[in-house]
Protein backbone atom coordinates (compact mmCIF):
# COMPACT_ATOMS: atom_id res chain seq x y z
CA UNK A 1 0.00 0.00 0.00
CA UNK A 2 1.40 3.74 -0.96
CA UNK A 3 0.29 5.90 1.33
CA UNK A 4 1.93 8.88 -0.16
CA UNK A 5 1.48 11.65 -2.71
CA UNK A 6 2.41 10.34 -6.12
CA UNK A 7 3.21 13.20 -8.62
CA UNK A 8 2.89 11.76 -11.62
CA UNK A 9 5.50 14.36 -13.51
CA UNK A 10 7.77 13.55 -11.28
CA UNK A 11 7.39 9.85 -11.41
CA UNK A 12 7.85 10.30 -15.27
CA UNK A 13 11.30 12.24 -15.13
CA UNK A 14 12.96 8.81 -13.30
CA UNK A 15 12.99 7.19 -16.55
CA UNK A 16 13.46 6.79 -20.28
CA UNK A 17 12.37 3.63 -21.35
CA UNK A 18 9.36 2.90 -23.14
CA UNK A 19 6.53 0.23 -22.59
CA UNK A 20 7.75 -0.82 -19.34
CA UNK A 21 5.31 0.17 -16.68
CA UNK A 22 6.21 0.95 -13.53
CA UNK A 23 3.22 0.60 -10.60
CA UNK A 24 3.12 4.19 -8.39
CA UNK A 25 0.02 3.18 -6.39
CA UNK A 26 -1.79 0.28 -5.35
CA UNK A 27 -6.10 0.67 -4.66
CA UNK A 28 -8.28 -2.29 -4.20
CA UNK A 29 -5.63 -4.80 -5.42
CA UNK A 30 -5.40 -2.81 -8.51
CA UNK A 31 -1.84 -1.02 -9.51
CA UNK A 32 -1.67 2.47 -10.89
CA UNK A 33 0.98 2.21 -13.41
CA UNK A 34 2.65 4.46 -15.51
CA UNK A 35 4.75 4.09 -18.95
CA UNK A 36 6.14 6.12 -21.44
CA UNK A 37 5.26 5.07 -25.12
CA UNK A 38 6.52 4.91 -28.47
CA UNK A 39 6.33 3.20 -31.48
CA UNK A 40 3.84 0.03 -31.94
CA UNK A 41 3.00 -2.46 -29.21
CA UNK A 42 2.14 -5.90 -29.47
CA UNK A 43 -1.66 -7.18 -30.20
CA UNK A 44 -2.82 -8.71 -26.99
CA UNK A 45 -5.35 -9.74 -24.86
CA UNK A 46 -6.13 -9.80 -20.78
CA UNK A 47 -9.15 -13.09 -20.67
CA UNK A 48 -10.48 -11.39 -17.30
CA UNK A 49 -9.61 -8.08 -16.52
CA UNK A 50 -10.18 -4.60 -17.84
CA UNK A 51 -7.41 -2.08 -18.48
CA UNK A 52 -8.16 1.45 -18.20
CA UNK A 53 -5.64 3.68 -20.19
CA UNK A 54 -5.33 8.04 -19.40
CA UNK A 55 -2.92 9.55 -21.16
CA UNK A 56 -1.41 12.63 -19.18
CA UNK A 57 0.97 13.79 -22.36
CA UNK A 58 0.96 13.52 -25.85
CA UNK A 59 -1.31 10.97 -27.89
CA UNK A 60 -1.96 7.27 -28.47
CA UNK A 61 -4.19 5.16 -30.75
CA UNK A 62 -5.34 2.04 -29.28
CA UNK A 63 -6.47 0.00 -31.94
CA UNK A 64 -9.31 -2.74 -30.94
CA UNK A 65 -10.01 -6.07 -32.74
CA UNK A 66 -13.96 -7.11 -31.90
CA UNK A 67 -15.75 -9.96 -34.07
CA UNK A 68 -13.24 -9.68 -36.89
CA UNK A 69 -13.12 -5.94 -37.23
CA UNK A 70 -10.27 -3.61 -36.31
CA UNK A 71 -10.76 -0.34 -35.11
CA UNK A 72 -9.52 2.36 -33.57
CA UNK A 73 -9.57 5.02 -30.79
CA UNK A 74 -7.64 7.75 -30.57
CA UNK A 75 -6.35 9.39 -27.03
CA UNK A 76 -5.21 12.94 -26.73
CA UNK A 77 -3.93 14.51 -23.29
CA UNK A 78 -6.87 14.11 -20.44
CA UNK A 79 -8.60 11.33 -23.06
CA UNK A 80 -9.12 7.72 -20.38
CA UNK A 81 -10.34 4.21 -22.44
CA UNK A 82 -10.94 0.76 -20.88
CA UNK A 83 -10.13 -2.01 -23.15
CA UNK A 84 -12.75 -4.62 -21.71
CA UNK A 85 -11.85 -7.80 -20.69
CA UNK A 86 -10.84 -10.03 -23.19
CA UNK A 87 -10.70 -7.74 -26.48
CA UNK A 88 -7.62 -7.62 -28.32
CA UNK A 89 -5.96 -4.26 -28.28
CA UNK A 90 -2.36 -2.67 -29.54
CA UNK A 91 -1.61 1.01 -29.06
CA UNK A 92 0.50 2.47 -30.93
CA UNK A 93 2.29 5.77 -30.34
CA UNK A 94 3.34 8.10 -32.96
CA UNK A 95 5.62 10.42 -30.99
CA UNK A 96 6.24 9.85 -27.19
CA UNK A 97 3.10 9.88 -25.02
CA UNK A 98 2.98 9.51 -21.20
CA UNK A 99 0.23 6.97 -20.32
CA UNK A 100 -1.36 5.86 -16.70
CA UNK A 101 -2.97 2.24 -16.69
CA UNK A 102 -4.65 1.36 -13.91
CA UNK A 103 -5.95 -2.77 -13.74
CA UNK A 104 -5.41 -5.74 -11.50
CA UNK A 105 -1.69 -6.69 -9.67
CA UNK A 106 -2.03 -9.60 -12.25
CA UNK A 107 -2.59 -8.18 -15.36
CA UNK A 108 0.66 -8.98 -17.57
CA UNK A 109 1.12 -6.17 -20.07
CA UNK A 110 1.44 -8.31 -23.00
CA UNK A 111 -1.38 -10.46 -22.25
CA UNK A 112 -1.31 -13.71 -23.05
CA UNK A 113 1.23 -12.66 -25.74
CA UNK A 114 4.97 -13.22 -25.02
CA UNK A 115 6.81 -10.86 -26.83
CA UNK A 116 10.26 -9.20 -26.82
CA UNK A 117 8.47 -6.78 -24.98
CA UNK A 118 7.17 -9.02 -22.14
CA UNK A 119 8.11 -7.70 -18.87
CA UNK A 120 7.33 -10.83 -15.89
CA UNK A 121 4.70 -10.20 -13.42
CA UNK A 122 7.61 -9.85 -10.85
CA UNK A 123 10.42 -7.99 -12.51
CA UNK A 124 7.86 -4.79 -13.16
CA UNK A 125 9.30 -2.35 -10.18
CA UNK A 126 7.88 0.24 -8.05
CA UNK A 127 8.68 3.81 -8.76
CA UNK B 1 -19.20 -1.13 -19.43
CA UNK B 2 -18.15 2.10 -21.02
CA UNK B 3 -16.26 1.71 -24.53
CA UNK B 4 -16.01 5.07 -25.28
CA UNK B 5 -13.20 7.16 -25.00
CA UNK B 6 -13.57 9.63 -21.82
CA UNK B 7 -12.36 13.09 -22.62
CA UNK B 8 -11.90 14.54 -18.72
CA UNK B 9 -12.35 18.20 -19.69
CA UNK B 10 -15.08 17.68 -21.68
CA UNK B 11 -16.94 16.06 -18.96
CA UNK B 12 -15.81 18.38 -16.20
CA UNK B 13 -17.65 21.07 -18.66
CA UNK B 14 -21.08 19.42 -17.99
CA UNK B 15 -21.42 20.24 -14.53
CA UNK B 16 -20.78 23.17 -11.91
CA UNK B 17 -22.20 21.97 -9.08
CA UNK B 18 -19.49 20.90 -6.02
CA UNK B 19 -18.78 17.74 -4.29
CA UNK B 20 -21.02 15.49 -6.20
CA UNK B 21 -19.50 12.82 -7.87
CA UNK B 22 -20.43 12.06 -11.55
CA UNK B 23 -19.46 8.42 -12.74
CA UNK B 24 -17.68 8.77 -16.41
CA UNK B 25 -15.77 5.23 -16.80
CA UNK B 26 -16.21 1.46 -15.05
CA UNK B 27 -13.25 -0.84 -15.15
CA UNK B 28 -12.82 -4.59 -12.54
CA UNK B 29 -16.13 -3.39 -10.69
CA UNK B 30 -14.88 -0.03 -9.94
CA UNK B 31 -15.88 3.40 -10.93
CA UNK B 32 -14.15 6.27 -12.46
CA UNK B 33 -16.04 10.10 -10.78
CA UNK B 34 -15.57 13.17 -11.51
CA UNK B 35 -16.01 15.73 -8.86
CA UNK B 36 -15.69 19.82 -8.67
CA UNK B 37 -15.05 20.52 -4.98
CA UNK B 38 -14.61 23.45 -3.43
CA UNK B 39 -14.93 24.44 0.86
CA UNK B 40 -14.81 21.36 3.39
CA UNK B 41 -16.49 18.30 2.88
CA UNK B 42 -17.44 16.00 5.93
CA UNK B 43 -15.21 13.46 7.92
CA UNK B 44 -16.13 10.35 6.78
CA UNK B 45 -14.46 6.85 6.36
CA UNK B 46 -14.48 3.58 4.04
CA UNK B 47 -14.47 0.45 6.05
CA UNK B 48 -13.90 -1.46 3.14
CA UNK B 49 -12.64 0.00 0.08
CA UNK B 50 -9.46 2.51 -0.61
CA UNK B 51 -10.06 5.72 -2.29
CA UNK B 52 -8.27 7.16 -4.84
CA UNK B 53 -7.80 10.62 -5.20
CA UNK B 54 -6.20 12.02 -8.76
CA UNK B 55 -5.99 16.06 -8.33
CA UNK B 56 -6.50 16.95 -12.61
CA UNK B 57 -7.11 21.08 -11.67
CA UNK B 58 -6.26 23.22 -8.90
CA UNK B 59 -5.19 21.71 -5.44
CA UNK B 60 -7.07 19.88 -2.23
CA UNK B 61 -5.70 18.97 1.37
CA UNK B 62 -6.92 15.43 2.43
CA UNK B 63 -7.12 15.76 6.11
CA UNK B 64 -6.37 12.37 7.57
CA UNK B 65 -7.38 10.69 11.14
CA UNK B 66 -5.40 8.02 12.34
CA UNK B 67 -4.92 6.27 15.86
CA UNK B 68 -5.88 9.74 17.42
CA UNK B 69 -3.55 11.94 15.23
CA UNK B 70 -4.53 14.56 12.00
CA UNK B 71 -2.27 15.16 9.32
CA UNK B 72 -2.90 16.69 6.04
CA UNK B 73 -1.97 15.84 3.00
CA UNK B 74 -1.39 18.62 0.38
CA UNK B 75 -2.22 17.73 -3.53
CA UNK B 76 -1.83 19.64 -6.48
CA UNK B 77 -2.60 19.06 -9.91
CA UNK B 78 -1.12 15.89 -10.95
CA UNK B 79 -0.76 14.28 -7.64
CA UNK B 80 -2.62 11.04 -6.97
CA UNK B 81 -2.98 10.05 -3.31
CA UNK B 82 -4.50 6.17 -1.90
CA UNK B 83 -6.93 7.17 1.34
CA UNK B 84 -6.44 3.19 2.76
CA UNK B 85 -9.81 1.78 3.90
CA UNK B 86 -11.04 2.32 7.02
CA UNK B 87 -9.01 5.91 7.36
CA UNK B 88 -11.07 8.78 8.36
CA UNK B 89 -10.46 11.58 6.42
CA UNK B 90 -11.97 14.81 4.84
CA UNK B 91 -11.21 16.61 1.20
CA UNK B 92 -10.70 20.25 1.73
CA UNK B 93 -10.53 23.05 -1.12
CA UNK B 94 -9.77 26.37 -0.49
CA UNK B 95 -10.37 27.08 -4.19
CA UNK B 96 -12.02 25.34 -6.88
CA UNK B 97 -10.34 22.20 -7.85
CA UNK B 98 -11.43 18.65 -10.38
CA UNK B 99 -10.49 15.59 -8.78
CA UNK B 100 -11.04 12.12 -10.36
CA UNK B 101 -11.95 9.41 -7.99
CA UNK B 102 -11.27 5.49 -8.87
CA UNK B 103 -13.53 3.00 -5.68
CA UNK B 104 -15.41 0.69 -6.04
CA UNK B 105 -19.18 0.86 -7.35
CA UNK B 106 -20.17 0.10 -3.67
CA UNK B 107 -18.59 3.25 -1.82
CA UNK B 108 -20.29 6.13 -0.47
CA UNK B 109 -18.90 9.60 -1.37
CA UNK B 110 -19.60 10.32 2.54
CA UNK B 111 -18.78 6.99 3.74
CA UNK B 112 -20.63 6.17 6.66
CA UNK B 113 -21.67 9.36 7.50
CA UNK B 114 -24.57 10.75 6.51
CA UNK B 115 -24.82 14.33 6.11
CA UNK B 116 -26.79 16.82 3.70
CA UNK B 117 -23.85 16.18 1.11
CA UNK B 118 -24.73 12.25 0.83
CA UNK B 119 -26.01 11.17 -2.26
CA UNK B 120 -27.14 7.91 -2.36
CA UNK B 121 -25.16 5.83 -4.49
CA UNK B 122 -28.36 4.79 -6.59
CA UNK B 123 -28.68 8.78 -7.37
CA UNK B 124 -24.89 8.37 -8.43
CA UNK B 125 -25.03 9.97 -11.90
CA UNK B 126 -22.86 8.40 -14.84
CA UNK B 127 -22.00 11.37 -17.24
Amino acid sequence: MSNAVVNLAQKFSLFDEHWTPKIVAESNGQLVKIAKVKGEFVWHAHANEDELFLVVKGAIDIWLREGGQERCEHLSEGDLFVVPKGVEHRPVAEREAHVVMIEPGSTKHTGETESSATVAIADQQWL
